[in-house]
């Protein structure tokens, strides 16, 4: 549960949305089809920063928003301004989304092709829901998956997000959240903390030290009003000669009054010299408990470098713009497609075979083997058991057995009717992604040519979905 | 004027920000130092994708926050759990923003170094609204600024945004804005669209044409909906063999109820080449009137290549994730530094000379020579005049005269003492980008190598950062 309920969208939820949403739906209601069932998947077909898996995140402020799902008397009048006719906004009035959602937890490791998020409602109510639905999972799951990548580069040692002055506007809300689901453990966000109830963190920027003309007066004034929650900024105006002899001092003033100078902050400048240096001379003075921080243009590959590489003795890592775009993927493909209409399924042709959709209403199963960590996905038709053995999804020639393996259905009803029937809060969605990280091997977490996960599709699903071609290409004799 | 005001932050602006700026403002409050005064500049150091200018957006958001910036009882209350003291959230139940901020127009074309905005308040007012401040003025400026460059590509041809559901998040909101600034013809955003009263466009989507089983009566039905408004996307099954003849058909059907069908859109497969076939089977059928539009993974680069190298005959781009998320640069490296407290110019000193900040309270002229085009900008001390000459800000001996050139200030007064006193509404600040670019010679424009403008400091500015260089080098012997 978050704290706070936060209304972003000041009550205009229902028009955070494609043009085309609109016209489709006023389409469907005027052919008569605003009833037709219809069933839509959510998933993915690249996992970013060319890596081995993806996090999932975003569900919790989709149902927020979809729940909440209605037209005002101002989006209305704006829809009247464009055209749209006056029994079609006399259904908007009183429109509620009232369809169904299964999807995969909050933090949930997913996999290109599988579906992971399923609509289930009439065709209206699962389409006009699209584009609010990708643009808070593909963006969520983007950061989280950062943040991940950079918690695995950090180790044990501590991280914090400082992105918000570079993200992309008002994205810095849900990406600090997401952040914290990939495994941050604070942020500088105020905003996202308060409404999530995160741990918040930060000291002073350069000019609480410029303010004041000269850095030992900064530094002391600091000290006296935080004594307990003193961390130094060392590099206005030179990290040696200045910004560190001057902190140790203080530190050691703090000392006689029974305080302890937690940390100095590296801002610039080549951090892991500094940081080694920086290290030496506290631990000379006897201030091996004054941790280090530095940022800078950081994410997991410099990490990595400072940490393995070089050696560099940093306690803490500040990551901004890197962590919080998600460079070097400015986005996540996510897409949102008809697999049923009107009891059918469906499916979108393609020229290109690799984006081919899968038909019909789905499952998705996980299997374990005996070591506990993630062997492979399963995607059935939603009326089979989980199977024994799956077909790759573009050669069915490949198969897998799965008889070794324990399994489990990754999809989860989280709405129903158009109610929540399942929250989870932010710090919930971390544990859960930290543990269902830890069955996933390290083949697939690493950042160079990551082993690739199996997913596969049962002999039922792969025997529908060939059929649908053949029929296609006898039709358009291709 | 925006038609509706925004209210996104749900009434919890003050605490959009990094945790650090309120521990500075405590830090400030708790010293006595509330009432000192200060200047702080904003300004970028590196042009966005490698360009050759920036196009500055952002500022009609900022203004707006930065007017309505106070502190709910609920941020209190969160703060007060941080451990802030209640004399200073005291002082913050009625805090409200009360300086002045100068600022180049929505729109203006800027470049690096100069500072683009400057306010001037009491260190605690000036200090507490950077983070929201970079955050806006960042995004908004990347994306208008690649949108510019979508539209340089585009020349006169129609570009609508269809970024949202691949935006960061809520980012989408201001990216669709800042991207009409930059040069895009309308968005699919109807969010933004209604509060900025703008063009909003789109038609139907694969699921549209899936839900009905057979293309051709998908596309009838839309045409019999929409007959003055029809856009047939014509990818689902098969461009060639299905999307296209059954689009003529329609098309007819609709010239023979006096109707006409405006474009068929290309989403998938190779643009070029379907836009030829399609172009000479429209035309072969009498419709040369139905225009082409194309989507799916466009930028500048791939819309040059599609019109210069290929000349593939479109007419429109629907242009995405590049265009929303500001790829391939994450993010302006915009900063907010402090240049005056109490009276004394104030500079951030750096190991990096290139990372020097201008002390001082600044203005910025630019100079246009005899054809009209951007000369020069020049960056002066705010009691100077308009400069004769400058000065290289990195070589001092590289010095340019700018005799024959007309002189404009660029930096107006926006604020007053808290209040907006200069509104641009989007469309005016769209105005004013196409104007001032077309002030701005080709070579600053081109996507390779770009010519670098001129920007240079006057004699006086140069002298008084030379100074407090020098004092710092003295005081700690580099």
């Amino acid at each position: 549960m978050t704290t706070h309920e936060m209304n972003l969208l000041d009550a205009h939820t229902a028009i955070y949305t494609d043009y085309y949403q609109l016209t489709m739906a006023q389409g469907y209601y005027i052919s008569g089809r605003a009833k037709t069932n219809s069933c839509f998947d959510y998933f993915f077909r690249e996992n970013p920063f060319s890596g081995g898996y993806t996090l999932f995140a975003g569900l919790s402020d989709v149902l927020e928003l979809v729940e909440g799902y209605h037209f005002g008397e101002e989006d209305i009048g704006f829809l009247r301004e464009q055209g749209f006719r006056e029994e079609f906004l006399e259904f908007l009035r009183t429109f509620r989304f009232q369809g169904t959602i299964h999807s995969v937890r909050e933090g949930e490791v997913v996999f290109p092709v599988e579906p992971i998020l399923r609509v289930e409602g009439s065709i209206i109510e699962a389409q006009v829901i699209e584009t609010l639905l990708l643009n808070l999972i593909n963006f969520e799951s983007l950061i989280a998956t950062k943040a991940s990548r950079i918690r695995t580069a950090a180790g044990n040692r501590r991280v914090v997000d400082f992105g918000l002055r570079r993200a992309q506007g008002l994205g810095g809300i849900h990406a600090s959240k997401a952040a914290i689901i990939g495994g941050v453990d604070a942020t500088s966000n105020v905003y996202t903390a308060f409404h999530h109830a995160l741990v918040v963190s930060g000291t002073q920027a350069h000019s609480w030290v410029q303010s004041f003309g000269d850095e030992l007066s900064a530094f002391r004034k600091y000290a006296e009003i935080y004594p307990d929650k003193c961390a130094l900024l060392v590099d206005t105006y030179n990290t040696l000669k200045s910004g560190l002899p001057n902190a140790i001092i203080v530190a050691k003033e703090l000392e006689q009054k029974g305080h302890r100078l937690l940390a100095i902050r590296l801002d610039s400048g080549d951090l892991a010299y500094l940081s080694k240096h920086a290290r030496v001379k506290l631990d000379e003075a006897g201030l091996q408990y004054v941790r280090i921080v530095v940022s800078n243009q950081l994410d997991e590959h410099v990490i990595r470098s400072l940490l393995v590489e070089q050696e560099a003795p940093i306690d803490i890592f500040g990551v901004g713009t890197r962590l919080i775009t998600g460079q070097s993927s400015s986005a996540l493909d996510g897409v949102y497609k008809l697999s049923m209409s009107d009891g059918e399924p469906r499916l979108k042709f393609s020229e290109n075979y690799t984006k081919l959709t899968l038909p019909g209403v789905k499952n998705v199963f996980r299997f374990t083997n005996g070591d506990g960590l993630f062997y492979a996905d399963a995607i059935t038709l939603v009326e089979e058991e989980s199977p024994e053995m799956i077909l790759h999804p573009l050669f069915p020639e490949q198969r897998s057995s799965l008889q070794e393996c324990t399994s489990e259905p990754l999809l989860h009803k989280v709405m129903e009717e158009g109610r929540i029937i399942h929250k989870q809060s932010t710090k919930e969605s971390a544990a859960y992604a930290r543990e269902r990280l830890s069955h996933l091997a390290p083949e697939h977490k690493r950042f160079e040519y990551p082993h690739i996960y199996k997913v596969g599709v049962s002999q039922a699903l792969m025997h529908l979905r060939t059929t649908l071609v053949e029929d296609f290409k006898t039709k358009f004799k291709v």
